[in-house]
This record gives structure tokens, C-alpha cells and sequence, in this order.
């Protein structure tokens, strides 16, 4: 029997220009789309006659993003899923996620970018025949403290080795993801703002853990921003390891470090509105 | 509020060395793992003193390799999975995955191996207080034809230019996993035999779409394997364009392609008893 | 001033199928064109007339990939070089870098496949008004010995810590390429030729280092192959560290390992005839 | 024989942390280090007692940045070359490769960074008996302009079918390594003004080739930099391709673009004083 089933295009790749008068501006855009429905036919007796091909996803994405803005990324995705689930009437939900890669100005160039940092905008917008859901994100936003954070009072059994530490370094490469508690939103100003509000957060106490930093990182966005009904965050804790040095007759008082990509310590955790 | 959270460790990288008489056998782990419970004295408190170290988590995994058996990996997750809900009260869920990496011994040479290919072996534990479930799962496993599948029949609409075609290539990098209907199973056995049966079940038949040939893979694994409860595969489409050499004046019956690697058609589907 | 200059394309993807009455075979590549020649009125002064455009580049090894065989991969870098020497009064030197994806039949399926183990094929022909050179080599042959491999009596100096040993898991990824002593070669038995003495070579001794292994490994190919003029190894040293569970109250007598990706030894040598 | 051969450690990574009183700074590397030499002995009798271990590289690298400024990098690489060349009878030659990878404070935070844009900051230092040499790199350094590029008037053949353009995006990843005609250079001073010339000329002309933009970008360098005496760049083309959406009865005034990964047109070049 069939069960739960998906399908779509993913990594649809696409720039667009908004070809000022004084100057050009770009989007860099990742697109995936997903669509579920009643596609047992095509399943079980290889009847594609309900199935739209995800080649014409692929040119849906680009015909779209000639008429309707694609800045910021929800409002295009919300565009796209209302499309999809006009498109047949086998289709009962769509799903799109759209990752924007940043560019920054050169200077003050009329048409010259170059990559820019600070993480990459997501957007995931669900809809079904009872509505629209869009909820935004942030990935691959890397923050470092080389000191302000520690990790003690743990619990010790007998695999236990780590020694205590009141300061070492705390690093991780942030990705969360929130909803909201309302339909009008201004994502893109509410996107940097809550940006500014993690980036803020993640620097402004001593973190006595991960999970720690992760809990005041939430509450902090819930506070400023009323829009959020409820962030989750991923963070991988990328292992700084002191570098032991007195073998070879020298100190290291917190000032080398072997940083580590595997084991990794990985918190996740969401924090929302009681 | 805190709502739903876990951490762990993951890509705890293990090589367990069985050192026979005669021969040696290897087995080359990637093991992850995630527990869940009451964790909000650290998150909201700072109070580390219900938490294990995912430091420890990793001392762990070593140590238990050292006194249990590895193969099957879902026997190991299992012993994991156990010692972890016993670690501690407020370990309400313990999660473990496991990646074996395939390798082929060198011939009949006692001690010296090569990669192998095939796929990735997967193990993924779960456990709390009810009980603990096993499931199975294959990773990375490339399969292609080079014809004997098609794309025909399928919905046409204003953004649809996609031609038909009854002769392409197909190729796909499997990604399966499966449940269980009992509880006393032979992994290793089992494993093998439903990646033949997915093996066989790819080149077994004219396709008309992925999603023809996922549920065709699924209904033969649970029809070859009464073990198997429901299995769910996740399959890019690898696409392969015929290259256009008219304009070259040479023909192209069927021989000359270009892979791509994006964007790529994503088909997931679930298959299960009735 | 101008000096030393190439352009080309890179990463040209390209799928042959030979479509027997029996069976099919198929030929999975990645082709890199690179020449060099005068371009200086492109560089300087724009005039892009001498110029072939990477995008026909792109066409021509589609196209000659119709009329030529593509198997083994030297003879069609042969062929690709002698177009593009050919292409233009402007280009002195091309070079053609193949590398061939392996692909296993399932079973004896007339064209059915699974991805292949055993390291990539890779040829790489330069040509100029002097003549053509071929070379050959393999890619991510990754190999692994459980024992039979040590590393003892090194130089001991204020910056050492490793202890010596006689019994350590050796692991590598093999990458060679070979020149060859004369024209007329058969390419495609002397590669699997090649790659069979390097797999007997890694296991037919006790290692007292990987340069050890190296040499004797060129030593094995220059014995076995009379074509072959010279060889040259890239091995990163893959460390598996023991794993200290002592701590634990373990023993662990050469059986639990820990693989690490960074940081690598990496050696790198010659073997030439005399 | 043995011929040219070489060994050392790879991709070891360091973090060092500078407390300053009022705020911190780090840098954040990764340094590979290459010996070559007399080490026959090893190769051919397995006599290791002219080898330093690779892992005594490691905890060299580490030892040393604990004792040396490794701002600018190539000072520190100067450093590890001089130290490696004094080490044993047996080195004749020492390089050291480092790469930075750049983090920027946030805000006046006195020790909290996120990861920074902009390329990588790469030095290679090279040393033998007869002196030492550096050289000053960056890497992916991604740019791009939305007009002011076209690619006409090339070569037409057989095989050619990319129509001509005077208006298209130009996208690359720079890659460029320079060397130096002195010996006492302000290296961090000079990386900045090499990497702001390569921008600004980036933006600064109408291109008609990659080639082009290539050999502006050099004679930038040289002509602002007396202290670079030759630049190589390498330019992959990163293609936007125009989407073709007239078939859906839409315009597309260079707006919509798809970008590829591959293939992709690779050029490169080196700019040398007269």
C-alpha cells in the first residue's frame, strides 16, 4: 500500500536583476519545491496524467520570479505554493524553501558585488487547502567567543574525562528557524532584526553551556520581536581544543587552540510563547 | 518558554579491529547520538548537573564498542540506546544512528582491505521508557539504466516544454529506510537481502516514472521480506539530457548524454502493508 | 606584462552508451580541456577573434565523444587534443585531463548498473607542435591495513610526543599517475594492470613507514609494467588513533580506533627506472 | 629509483588568541608544512632515523605560534620554514602554506566575532639553502557584476553555437597568488591594497573577455604595488545563463538568470613586469 508521498524540483537555481536606473541590484536564490497529493496512479499503474513534471517546476520558478518580486524570499514562495496548488486538482499541499545567498555592494558600484557574509536568508512557506504557513530562518551563521563561556557542575559517571573549565572558547555555526503569530509580516526588516537580536544575544551574558546560550538567544528574540510565536535553533558546538603545550616546556594560558570538525557536540532546542 | 529539545554527539568516527586467528574483519562506524528529557535547569538555570557531557557521550560509544559487538550496527545502537536511558533521570528518549562504511577484503589476504561500494548501512535506535524500535536504512546507493524507462503521459500546461519520451536514461542515488513488524530480527542477513531485493526490483520492469519504480522496489521488499512493516525511499532524479548534436549535423540515437547535477526532480515516497 | 596563460572547460560531464544487440555498456566522464597559445590580443586589447569560445569546447567533446570510442580515456584525450592543436593557428599546447566514474553491472543485467569501488581512471594527454604525451593514473583507490604496519626509530627531537609502534592500522587513498617509455600502449589492460600491482604491492609487507610502502609499491608497477617509464604517489597518511581506555578500566590491544580527517601526513614521492 | 619526493602534515588547524587588555583578537588558520630532502634511507631500507614525524610538524606548528606573531601569516610561515630547514641534516627544502580565514568582530563586542567575507588570506613560503622566498595569496574571493561584460566577436567553427552578447553577467571566484621583488615587505598592509586594486579594477572597465579583466586586474596590481613583482590569477567563469521564457510568452531584458556550476570556463594567466 501506498503510503505518505512527495515530490518536486530541488536546488532550482536562480539571480535576478533589478535593473535600477542609478544601479542594478541582485537576488541569489536557491529554490526547492515539494508537492503532495493523490498520486497513486502514477504509483501503482504508472498513469502520469495527474502528475505535473518538476521540469515544469523548474520553469514555473523562473517564469514567476519574471513577474512577482522574489525580495523578500517568503513573498515569492508564498507566490509559488499558491501556484502549485492551482495547478491540479491532485494536489493537496506544496511546500517551497528558498535559501537567498547574500551579495554585498562594492563600494558604492553601480553593478559590482561581491559575496557577502552574516548567513543566508531562508524562507519555507507550506500550503494546503486550509491555508498558508510561512515561517523564516537563518543558516550557516558562524559566531565565536574566545572567551565569556565554560562548561561546569556536569555530570560525572564512569566514561566521564573532561576536565571542568570556567573559560574556553565557544563557537558554532547558527541555524534556527521561527514562525509567527500573525499573517502581515515585513520579513525582510524582521529578518535582520532578528539576526541583530541572535548575534546580540549570543554575546551579552557568560555562557555556563550551549543549551544555555541557546535559551537566552530565544527569549531575546521573543522579547523584541512580538511577530515571533516560537524560534527553534540548531547549533553545533564547534569544539575549540586548548593545545597542550607544557610537554614542550611552555604555558598556554588560553591562547592555542586546536579547532576540531568531528565529534561535535550538536543542541537543539525551541523556545516559544507559554 | 523551552519547548522541544535534545543534544548529543555526532560524527563519532569508530573503527572496530576483530583480530582472528586467521583473518581480520573491520568495521568502520560513524555513530550520532541524541538524548532527550528534562533539561531546562541547564537551559534556563545554568545548572549543568543533570547533564551528560557530550564529551562523555563520546568515551561512551568507544568504550561500549570495546565490550559488545558492533555488527550488525542496529545491535550496537541498541546497546547504546539502553545504557543511555539508563545514564540518568532525566533522560526521558536516547536516539542513535549509525553509518557503517563498506569495505571489500583485498582478495584472500588475511589483513588488508579496499573501500567497498553497494551503499551505506544504516541503524537508527530509538528508545524510552515504552520500549525500544529499531529501524534499518541504505544511504548513497547509485543505481542506473540505461533504458528501459520513460516519461510520457504527464500533465501539459502553459510552463510545461518538457518532451516526451519513452527511452531514457534512469539513475538515482537510493536512499531507503524501514521498520519492523517484530521484534527479534537478523539485521545483518536481513540488510543484504533487501538491498538485493531493491537491486533486482530497480531493472525488473519497464519504468514509467520514479515514482512507478519506488513503489515497484517497495512492494517487492515487503513481498520477498515479511519482517518489513513499511519502508520509505527518498530518490533524486539524476537526470541525464540527451545532448543536442543535430546542429553538429550527427545524429544522437540514445548515446551521447549530459548528467546534471542540478536542479534535480526529488521523488519520496513510503511503502507498507495494508 | 603577459605571461605564461591557459584557458579552457572544465568538468564537461558526458554519458556514452554502447548499445549492444546483448547488452549495454556505458562510459561515465569528466573531461577538462586547457590550451595555451598567443591570447595576447585578447588580454590586451580585446580582440577576442583568435579565440575559441569554452562553450565550443564544450560542444566539440560532445561531438567527437559521437564519432570516436571514449573507452579507454586516453585514446579519446588523443583524439581531443589532435582537434584542438588543429582548431586555431593561435593555440600551441592543449591538454585534456579525463577522469572515468566507475559503474559495476547488476549482475548480468543487459543494462542495469550499480555505481563501481576501486578508484577513478584518469588520463591526461598533453600535446604540442612536438608531439603528444599520454599519462595515466588512478583517483580515491582508498586502501586499509589492520596490521602489518609500524612506525619506529624516527628522529626524536623537543617537539616530539608520538611513541613508537609496531602494530598500527595504515590507511590511505592512493593517487598515482604514470608516463609511459613508448608509444603503442593498451591503455585499458595496462590501467587494470597497474591498479592490481599497487593492491598486491600494499599487502605484501611489513611497513616500517608509508615511504617505505611508496617505493615499494613503484617498484612493484616498474617490475611488472616494462610501459611504464615512471610513477608518482600522493598518499595521505589516514591516522587511526588507538583509543586510550585504560581510563575506562579497558584494555584495548590494537582493537578500537579512531579515525581522524585532520591533521594528515602526506607523502608524496617518485619512482622512476635508473 | 627514487626520484623528487616530499612529506609533511596537512590541514593543521590553529586558533590563536590574542587577550589584549580591552579587547581580544584571533586568527584562525590552517597551516600545511612540506619537507623535501635526502630520505632515502626510509624510502628504500626502512631506516626511519632521518624522518621527523609528521606529528612532531603538529605540535611544531602549535609550539611555534605560541612563541611567533602569526599576524601576517607569511611572518609565521617564515617562522616554520626556518625552524623546519634547521631540523635535521637531511631537509633541503621547507615549505609552509597557511590560509586565513577571516573573522570580524561584532560590533565593538570586546571578544565576541562572526565569520568574515571577503576571501582568504593565503602566504606560501618556500626555503632551501640558498635563501627563503615568499609568496602572498587570496582565495575565493567571490565578485560579480550584473552588466558592463560581453563576450563577441570570438572564433566561429564547426562547433560553435553560443550566440555573441555585450550585456552579460560576469561572475568568478578569484583565486591569485603574487611574489614579491624585495625582501621586507609590510605583508598584511600589502594584502589589503592587492585585495581592494583587485576590486576596484574588477569594476572599473567594460569587459569583453575574462581574459581581458584578468590581465586589467594585473596591471592594477603592478601599477599600484611596486612591491609585487609578478600576480597569477585563476578565474573560474561562473556562468549565469539568460532563462528562456519567451516560450511562456514572457520577456527577459536580462533579468532572469540561471546560474551553473558546471561545466565552467577556467582562465588563467599571470601579469609579470616587462
Amino acid at each position: 500500500m501506498l503510503g505518505e508521498n512527495n515530490y518536486g524540483k530541488s536546488e532550482v537555481r536562480l539571480v535576478k536583476v533589478h535593473r535600477g536606473a542609478e544601479r542594478h541590484e541582485l537576488r541569489d536564490l536557491t529554490v526547492d519545491v515539494s508537492l503532495a497529493g493523490d498520486f497513486e496512479a502514477a504509483h501503482v499503474r504508472g498513469d502520469n496524467s495527474g502528475l505535473l513534471a518538476t521540469d515544469t517546476m523548474r520553469n514555473t520558478v523562473y517564469a514567476l520570479a519574471r513577474e512577482h518580486p522574489v525580495d523578500p524570499p517568503e513573498s515569492f514562495a508564498i507566490a509559488l505554493v499558491e501556484h502549485f496548488l492551482a495547478a491540479g486538482p491532485s494536489v493537496t499541499r506544496a511546500r517551497v524553501r528558498i535559501v537567498e545567498h547574500p551579495w554585498a555592494r562594492l563600494g558604492s558600484h553601480p553593478h559590482a558585488f561581491e559575496r557577502g557574509a552574516g548567513g543566508q536568508h531562508v524562507a519555507l512557506v507550506t500550503g494546503d487547502r486550509s491555508g498558508i504557513a510561512a515561517e523564516s530562518g537563518i543558516d550557516d551563521l558562524l559566531v565565536l567567543k574566545t572567551t565569556g563561556s565554560g562548561w561546569e557542575g556536569f555530570l560525572h559517571e564512569q566514561y566521564t574525562s573532561l576536565p571542568e573549565t570556567d573559560d574556553r572558547i565557544m563557537a558554532t555555526a547558527v541555524t534556527a528557524h521561527w514562525s509567527y503569530g500573525q499573517a502581515e509580516v515585513d520579513f525582510g526588516a524582521l529578518w535582520a532584526g532578528v539576526r541583530a537580536t541572535i548575534l546580540s544575544a549570543f554575546g551579552d551574558h557568560y555562557s555556563p553551556s550551549v543549551q544555555f546560550t541557546l535559551h537566552r538567544m530565544g527569549e531575546a528574540v521573543l522579547a523584541a520581536h512580538p511577530e515571533v510565536e516560537r524560534i527553534h535553533f540548531s547549533l553545533p558546538n564547534k569544539h575549540h581544543l586548548l593545545y597542550d603545550l607544557e610537554r614542550f616546556g611552555l604555558d598556554n594560558p588560553n591562547v592555542i587552540f586546536q579547532p576540531t570538525t568531528e565529534p561535535y557536540g550538536l543542541i537543539e532546542g525551541t523556545v516559544e510563547r507559554g
